[in-house]
């Protein structure tokens, strides 16, 4: 099966036969090894000497921890969302009692450093910023590093949801002034979900001290306290833990700029193709994310029929639209483990399939390249 | 290695040879068939129609899903504690602003049904009880069924940590009235720690209806709903979810007679031997638990240099004491993946090792069957 979603990712054989290790007491010595080696390799790929923990829980997990560990109720954030993945950060944050301002973008565009930068200006009760790195609902990948420079001049707290970014662009958390930066491991990990990974700053860990959102089992602070005597304050998902570490492994083995340099490739590959075959890419294009190519269902096709096709005809699984999305894009995956072959495949068995279920592509298309 | 702690459990080589499979979309058809198979599994495990919900989470997560999903701030509770789950699970509901009302009972024994049946008539505005059923840091298990009964006849929703009971010793959900019951798949279960289960009766679904607490990542509403559509809110652990449907095939096909049958041999065989050796069990022998056999440090005799010596000379990994019984116990895990001769070992280890570290069996020891 060619899984071309974005997330879970397929996962390379040796990160496949490392989860088949045999259980380990998770307050011994061994699993303190592989906690110590997974937490320094997320560091280095985090970039940053922040603390970084894993929690045994899926993204979204990270995404409450990285909101309870660093708010309290009552108090004013700014959501800028581009997307369904921003609109579940803002829901979380309101969930916990915060008031949420909100500044939303056209599903399919980037957030604007200079609406940022207005909105902060505008309204200075306003203490932290909830920002999505990559959204994946819409294919687009946010200029992090010219909003987190806004959100630094403003000096408020800067969350980042880069649970599809990290480890598949760019992401330094450091460099970019980033506080709060959550990521999880089903991404371009190339591991199974079940963990998140959540970087917190001095400056996050300060607002941590302050913050009076109840919180216990995604509580990053008992986290920090048995991470440092090589543990987890709950039961981890170990399995997980194997898988990463042989992963974290295979990316630096790869590295970081060569993991990068190849998602870009296939994106390019995904990009051009869906182009060449005469539809429609949905993000703006300097923002086309190099993680997910997210592609407009052409007038007439049904994106359930075309994912059935690939998934019967080709052994190919697509993702179709989320929310307000939902039936009008269908989305290739290219993150994780990933190669330009496997993207090509897709483009190959839409150009078979398309026209089966009633696609003409607009005229001259189909011999020069776009 | 002989891994005789209270969880995780070693996993057969089916289940950890089934965490091996390739990822799939969590949102497609294989994932919804594995989701489906578990649900029903557990709930015959369960004993219940109740729905059951699995959440990616540990056991301590299960817990809080438990609190979260049907109290609310103010609320007044009672806490039935024996030992530290018991003081977790009142933590866990006061963090979140409960008014927890505690009954503790001395550690290594059990809860007294007459006591809770006071305390529930001596104050009529406490709503709901949580209670342990199977305290692995004292190695007890409750009456769980009588004390279930008293809080059925005060009408009280009643919350159950069966992380480590469930799929080890019977706990009827269903015929003994149990409203929210929590497990995890690291105890009984033979998996890898990673996914909690609850169950919720419609009285406890009554009570999340009204339930204030602040719930997004763990709220049972939403995983209900989407397992409705053959879904999890959130990206699942897929591959424990793979394990969980192995395991249950196994455990139903030793037939759960039998499964507890084997958990009180093991245990037989823990008690008897640790007499024999003229050691001294922690527990009330009544409610001594089948999972797990807690013992008293003998005087002089340092646990972590018996654990050192039984891991280093003998490939047995035990558990020391938790909290206030650091130092004073050490404790022999047999639930999960055990057989007699796994725990007899275990015994014959200590035997060797004891001596060794200065203990000097009361007179009379050694020859005589306890």
């Amino acid at each position: 099966m060619n899984l071309r979603i974005p997330g879970p990712t397929p996962c390379p054989p040796e990160v496949l036969s490392a989860l088949s290790t045999q259980m380990v007491d998770h307050r011994g010595p061994e699993f303190a090894a592989v906690l110590e080696r997974v937490t320094a390799g997320l560091k280095r790929a985090f970039r940053t000497e922040n603390d970084v923990l894993v929690l045994t829980c899926a993204g979204t997990g990270g995404l409450e921890a990285a909101v309870v560990n660093t708010l309290s109720p009552g108090e004013r954030v700014l959501s800028v969302s581009i997307g369904e993945f921003g609109k579940r950060f803002a829901a979380i944050a309101e969930t916990y009692g915060a008031e949420v301002t909100r500044l939303d973008f056209e599903y399919g565009q980037a957030a604007d450093p200079g609406r940022l930068d207005e909105a902060l200006t505008t309204d200075a009760s306003l203490s932290a910023v909830l920002i999505t790195h990559n959204e994946t609902s819409t294919g687009v990948t946010n200029p992090l590093r010219e909003l987190a420079e806004v959100v630094r001049r403003h000096g408020k707290l800067l969350l980042v949801d880069a649970v599809s970014s990290m480890a598949s662009v760019p992401c330094d958390v450091d460099a970019w002034g980033l506080d709060v930066v959550v990521s999880g491991s089903q991404k371009g990990w190339m591991v199974p979900p079940g963990l998140a990974f959540v970087s917190m700053s001095p400056r996050a860990w300060r607002a941590h001290d302050r913050s009076r959102m109840p919180r216990f089992y995604l509580d990053t602070g008992k986290a920090r306290e048995s991470a440092a005597k090589g543990q987890t304050p709950w039961t981890p998902a170990v399995s997980l833990f194997y898988g990463m570490d042989v992963a974290l492994e295979m990316l630096e083995q790869e590295g970081w700029e060569s993991v990068f340099a190849r998602h870009q490739c296939c994106a390019d590959v995904a990009r051009r193709g869906v182009r060449r075959l005469g539809l429609e890419l949905f993000a703006d294009p300097p923002f086309a994310s190099n993680t997910v190519t997210t592609v407009r269902a052409p007038e007439g096709v049904s994106v359930a029929d075309l994912r059935t096709a690939l998934r019967e005809r080709h052994e190919i699984v697509l993702a179709g639209g989320q929310g307000p999305m939902a039936g009008k894009v269908f989305r290739i995956g290219h993150l994780g483990l990933v190669t330009e072959a496997e993207v090509q495949a897709v483009i190959d068995a839409l150009a078979v399939e398309l026209p089966k279920l009633g696609f003409v592509p607009p005229v001259g298309i189909g011999s020069s390249p776009a």
